[in-house]
């Protein structure tokens, strides 16, 4: 079974359009996911540690993720993860951890944002 | 235990602010959710049947709806599920099926958007 | 898009095992979620209100919870949200709230279980 | 925010029962998760890559898995998702990719399982 999760966090790095083959655009960007709780005894709002996750979007949402997003925007993003083990040149065992995204959405707890213009014609 | 979920569908109603009390902003709007798949055979994307809910905002959240959200924008919605039966003046039963929304933003699957103000200051 | 959503709670109503057409068992049974949380202040825990749901499981799903669950089983319940508006003899609108089981199992925070028996040959 | 996830997968090592303090019994497990699906051309099903995670559980959930769960047994987990990188003795970088437990469960959708013990008395 593939998990699809959903996830909130800023995203911590620039976006940019690529293609995976000549017909597919992708693009990727690192999300940054700090769980976050009310001390009652501080009165006050505290930080704990972080989920970093590389999310990537495809197509349509590739496109849309690049036009809308910006380093420092938070989000909402729905998508499947992977864990992967890999190889560093070194010979160390590196683990990606990555978001295959669904959909992305600006959160709107932190923010008002408006709907530029509709990329999908009919429902 | 309480069910938070995440749902995709679009705002079929005006969203406007009130006031829950004097300190508490909020709004209400339907989210229809339509299940789509893609028929092989037809070659072409169907579409199934719809599930309906009521997405209640509050406070921040709720005035960032109201300034963002218009009739027939697609939306994420991450909220608490509450089904609750009631009595209406017929004396029949009827269901509310609610979300109470954590969170909500545009789906960027099917458009871009852009943050127009940032409501929450710090991070 | 569909809903798949997890839930917890408990088994309402007994469960038999039916057949939805010569080839297809099926079984169906009430689940109630209650939301509960510690209370600080009364020290102890509290019960809010409950979701009910109708669950529908298929094939060998279906044959499984048939043997394994009794009334009054605590369960994770993981499905797909259907609601749907019907019509009453009476003529009043009733909704239909049901989740379309993925997968059950016997939830152990509240319990010890065993598998009796394998129904899977291979992984 | 912190991700409460539901994953399926198997059980991949014995579970045995430790103390995090005094008070506070613990047990972890390392879960396979793999993604599945129906391949029509093939006509059978087919496997993807794994995702591992290490599962914690504490207090009466640690008890009832050690109780409960047998390595290769087939189970849901629903828990907080926590990726954290440390440091290894060769200095390399490792990612550690860990779900605390809310709840796990025998999947049914593979084999009939039976409560042997409550351990919770009233709901």
């Amino acid at each position: 079974m593939s998990e699809i999760i959903t996830v909130r966090g800023f995203v911590a790095t620039d976006t940019k359009l690529k293609k995976l083959d000549s017909d597919t655009d992708t693009t990727d960007f690192r999300l940054a996911c700090t769980e976050r709780w009310f001390d009652r005894e501080k009165n006050q709002w505290v930080e704990g540690q972080t989920n970093w996750f590389s999310v990537s979007a495809y197509r349509d949402l590739a496109r849309n993720v690049v036009a809308s997003l910006k380093k420092g925007d938070k989000v909402i993003v729905m998508g499947r993860l992977k864990i992967r083990s890999y190889t560093r040149q070194d010979s160390s065992i590196g683990t990606y951890v990555g978001l295959d995204a669904v959909t992305i959405g600006h959160d709107l707890t932190w923010a008002t944002s408006t709907v530029l213009h509709k990329t999908y014609q009919g429902r």
